[in-house]
């Protein structure tokens, strides 16, 4: 029986210059919709799982047409909410070698941004769900959003879920008058898997000092918040846009365990890349023990280099074959 | 010597999918940029005229490329002024015979609608202008940009400089506590040429009654505002989203002109339409006289159903033939 | 509450040349999917119904990808089957004016020609369903096909679910060793609408003479299959590939009702505009009288003839709009 | 045994931009190739004729790559001539109802142009041919290209080869000190076929008076050249750019023959039109009477007034089905 | 004079996804056609070598659109057979780095599988050839295709035509009763020239051990079949699917001969590269001495990994580059 | 205070197949526009500088979408000369790996190349200019190109304006009668800052030897040419068309001043990446110190290699962040 992934987040329509183009070229934009979370779901769905989804949109052609896409890639999209005019959006350059790939983000105002806490039941939404899944971009949206996030979570926890957050977020998304350090705390405290970075755990719960090791910053977090049964990171080392290396790494309380660094050399598009490793771990921890399950995010998370968009729609097969080691990318027939 | 024209009002980005696929359908969205104020401005440069177009756009790449755009279409953008992060947009799905094409605005909170009248130094603007003109949109949009539109006209109208408004205004753009009954009677004050419909100046000034002819009506606008010279409008049929008919009116205080109907079946875009024949007018009075001045204006319209876009792109030489009467549209080699 | 629909038939890949082009010229194909019953029940979910289709389609990838469009268009695909390699598909190059479009059928050997009964329960599927919708084509396709057609009809019926039958079909399909006058009045037998032609009624059934008016031919089919409620029509005149008019015609077995016939100049894609009539009218007879639902039903079908692709996506208030007499298809913004 | 034709004239390479953009609004351009003979050629050959080309390119790969066009559409290659640098261009910019299109030729100095009547051993090319056929603009491009074509008719003839001409040209061709009437005569003298109008008999001949009817010139014309057996004239009627109607007239020194009028709403590309006049002409003349072979021409013309591209990709039974009169245009499957 | 070569095999249509896209993110479809042995053909055509390809297509449109662009690609097609109704098809979803491409075929009951040898009079098309080339994937599409191809080999070898075969084969292709053990080395027997792999020749005829070197195990083969004359085989090393290294190998009955290594880093596509391998060993063992030879195969087949499509387009003048070490892919201008 | 750059020289119309399409497989072009000099002055303009540049088109509507081109990147075209038919081209066929990028020109008889040095006023170009740029292609065109260049260096040299020139030259472009070693050193003269290569010092000037070391022959052509203040090379390492490194160095008179070598792997685009250097250059000794001038440049040049068309659309803000060292690409949101 397949397991069942919940997400909450917003998904925002994503416009690019088609190719190498910049935005100062562009007479068209590729379309397609994505958000952190939405991604680990539609990643975790082509893997095998289960998955809905639960954000707002605009009632209108383009929210239904967010909609339709989430259908396309597999999501249950049930819990969608309708709402307001706008949606989030977010534009995004491609870059290459030496030339950095731009964002420039419009999210304000957007229907999900003034989503309300009594617009969701989450007992019904996380009903004979296995896992829930939230990341530090979500609160850092809107009041709105950072308590139906906080609700989420306590719900699931409380339902005997298992609650993932991928807790990393950038400051100056914060805008609505609170700080992550104020609200990413609250949330962290009643998740059972963390994917963090060690800045990230210096930073937000004032633990260690920078420069600190994770295995150190890590098992410092366990001790502040025990609900905590795993903390991983994934190290990016970036040669160039077009060449990446990544590795994962775990504490489980216990052991402290780190995959082989994988070479991505012609990236195709790195976006989503960190919730595609989301989305393997969430797979993994479900389906293997801890280094394997390390293996198949960070498999996972390297095949998503290779797929345009910002959602991972490698098979299950492909993320195994590149996890027991075969990077030969060798043509199947 | 090139005539001037300058114009003022918000450009949007115009995104749409490509050919007839419906919102539900697309993969890419078609980039243009429209306003219609600025599609009266390139219209008049392709004419070979001098234009210049006032505009707030954000201080970003997608700024950049509006402004780029505005360049590429022969306008002078020097005056052009950035802030904030926003860029409005609409969304087109183009419809064909009994389908309606679908539009989504989004608007609110734009660089634009964030424009304050001390940004904007109308005498170094208007310096060496022949003609203002301003649309019955730009009021509707924000307080500032109402502000800054009443400055213009003033400044122009001081200056000895010709002002027309194509005052014709939707009540649901009216969201930041003001009616167009409110606003635009004082800016129609100072306006030296009027584009209106019947029950625009029915509804818009409370003259005549409902049905009340064009004719009849248009005198007692002069009336009222005895700084009007004329008062123009063009009359649609249409007959499907594929075949509309046009005419051309004008009242100058002493004759009542009208056009033939102009056929045009096979249309490829009718937004910008009515800012073409604004556009054709304006360049007309500055030409011909009132009879030929209508004919010109309502050919540019009937030109501009033929080009994808908002902005008509069409030459002098391709006006002149139809206003002439070659509706044939033979081959030129 | 949202009325249910449920469909059963093949679902083919659609390739075609972009615009005009014809195959000789192509260097890419435009890629949908569409077959003569799920593109009724997709119209019917644009109209705000619920539907799902039954069908079979290989267990590759390029059977999960036909599943991803049919839920992009808000069906539901939990009843789809998968087994063996091929997809039927059809290649269709667009013709206009007096050039006829050309369709080349790729259809024998797919999965959905080796479908056998064993592998629906019908009782499942239709659990909480208000109306089946089947074609012609279905048993036409192969043995295991028609049986399976069969026994939906036959359950539904048991089950007190309406049955509608769009009962044309090209003799020359029939390569299984059946003709169509061996199988369709079975399937007919238990129907409580059939759409079809006088020609259809004549060939098929061996009822009237050639020649003979529809109306006359609806009432002896309603005499030999009482269970019959409501025959139904589409006259087609087909001036140019490029202009058609439509008319619906129907016998209820009290009244011969018609509508005004509509005229469709500037044709966009014809293909799939039976189907979409066949979803007006089941949309219109569970929500309106006989004439409005047949009005309905016509209108849907017009609209169709500007929708590219096999599926009309048009809303619910467009075919409102169309049916209540609007035709002028005029931008809404 | 398929007939033979052989033709004889420039190629050039056709760049326009996508749909109806303007040349101020494109990013790209569609690539085809083309050139009055070479359209002749290629449509008899899509009607089942065998075609072979002469022409002269450049000895590069754009002149490889015009050459493939020529055998992907079936001509024969085996006599085109390589050489010098440049390959003759239009570019053509695609109108729409009163909107022409408009063409920009840059054929000066082309590899065509430099071509001397000893490169072609006009013997060995003609042997086992049917047919020859040649255009008006040959002789106006360049004083080699007029001798070899003089060459090549007179060849023909010699071996009782049949020769037409389209011999319509425009004076503005003329750039190298010759004028068409002193040579055009010339070439006439030795054909059997000629494709001319009404203006072309009066002005280039110095035939009857302006205003005379074509049948009164043609007679005259054969009274002077009597080695002419038909004269032939394609009339069309100019509605708009997307909207011509069109009609054959033949006189055969017996018999004044006419066509009925096809009406063609919705143009798609109306480039290559009297080519495929001409080819259905040819074809015609090859295989039926002369009413039928100019029905045949006809109906080929207005076909290709649906195919993008200069060449009239058309199969035989399309164009005898719209010859017995089915202009229904209704799809095939 | 340019020496002449016939194959003999089948030609899909191709079908893939843009770009790096999935099956599951594709709206259309890039459309080329290929085939392992008219892959070999094209190549040597574009070397400047004469080619003619001899195959099966459907009867339809689509069978000719294929036979055109053999002929766009400068093959003869004289001796192509038409009938029946399918054309074989390949799905090709480009991957990248770690990810594979992946293929899917649909070549069961295509017009090319039901070919009879009755249909071929090899004597004829065999006449003025220098050189026939077959590969191992013919005789395992049907027993007719068998019999077809050895019938070829036989009359080459009888009319004294080098013969070579390419002769790997996939296990899983065989399901028509016979294995490839059965069937392919008969038709090896009357080869002259071989392409296989270590592995090849200990799979498919029993000759050496597994792991021993391709050295041993050619000298064996030629034990067995004297008229062999060389054994060439070409290894692989596959870093990723963006990256390989190339290297030919071949035994010519007394020396071992090898290549550099050639290092493939950002490839473009993959696919055929082995045939333009093949096709450059026919050019150059016609051309040069048997070392020279093997470095201008694999020069060809490593510039074919940086062409799009099956088809290996390059220039002699690209290849005799590669092959005398300008491995630096520097601007020509 | 921005800068002002003058630049003068061809600008052609770019034609290339999309992505690694060959020639022979194109069905399209997409269209840029190009020549060294404006690539220049649009890559200042991107920069923050104001940039003009003095050209001549053809009087059409090709020569205006040219305009268009530079206008939309930001470049002044108010001394855009206009006259004559024709306007320079370039085909680029885009090679990748060990196929090298092929290009065809089509310059002879351009608009350009009969530019007179009449049709220019020098002192009004080059009024309130800080630079003035020029390069060795511009005169190999013509001898009134020639004549335009010498006016335009001497003009600026006397108005105390900055002259820099990239002197490089082609001998094979060199076809009106005279050699560069003629023309070049006139022009050189009176620069102050040449761009140029060991060999080009060497062939040119005449001095030094064959094989000497840049800073040996910089010294020498300064001891001739008292007037140049900085000379300048850019090394290439071409490891493949997809791989290449890059490397400044620059001889002021006193110090060598070299940088560290660019890898720049996954190349895009490498046409225009010698202006793009150039164009960093002039900003760069502008407004740095020369080694980090030198920086700056080689920066630019980087970047380049990774934006598709001729011109460098990169900002300030990339170039200043490669030249503190920062290769990594990362993500900017």
């Amino acid at each position: 029986m397949a397991k069942k992934l919940i997400t909450f987040g917003e998904v925002m329509m994503r416009l690019s210059p088609p190719g190498y183009e910049k935005f100062s070229q562009a007479s068209s934009f590729d379309l397609v919709y994505g958000g952190g979370e939405a991604n680990v779901a539609i990643s975790c769905a082509y893997l095998g799982m289960k998955a809905s989804h639960v954000t707002r949109f605009p009632n209108n052609a383009l929210g239904k047409a967010a909609t339709q896409f989430l259908r396309r890639h597999w999501l249950s999209t049930e819990h969608v909410i309708y709402g307001d005019d706008m949606i989030g959006k977010y534009f995004l350059e491609k870059g290459a070698v030496h030339r950095p790939s731009e964002v420039i983000y419009e999210r304000e105002g957007s229907a999900f941004s003034l989503i309300e806490p009594s617009m969701v039941n989450w007992e019904d939404v996380l009903k004979d769900a296995d896992w829930f899944h939230w990341t530090g971009i979500t609160p850092a949206i809107s009041e709105g959003a950072a308590k139906c996030c906080l609700d989420a979570i306590k719900t699931a926890n409380e339902m005997g879920i298992t609650v993932s957050g991928d807790i990393n977020s950038r400051s100056n998304m914060w805008k609505y008058g609170k700080t992550m350090q104020e609200v990413i705390p609250n949330l962290v405290e009643h998740c059972d898997v963390v994917i963090t970075s060690s800045n990230g755990i210096n930073q937000m719960f004032g633990l260690g000092d920078p420069g600190d090791k994770f295995q150190i910053l890590a098992k410092k977090l366990i001790d502040v918040y025990p609900n905590i049964k795993k903390i991983v990171k994934k190290t990016r080392r970036t040669i160039s846009a077009s060449h990446h290396q990544i590795q994962g790494k775990l504490w489980n309380g216990k052991a402290y365990i780190k995959t082989d660094m994988l070479n991505i050399s012609h990236i195709i598009d790195r976006v989503g890349t960190g919730d595609a490793f989301a989305a393997g771990l969430i797979y993994g921890l479900l389906h293997y023990e801890d280094k394997q399950a390390l293996d198949f995010a960070s498999a996972a998370c390297a095949l998503k280099h290779t797929v345009p968009g910002d959602v991972n729609t490698v098979s299950l097969e492909n993320v195994q074959n590149l996890m027991e080691g075969d990077t030969s990318g060798a043509l199947r027939r």
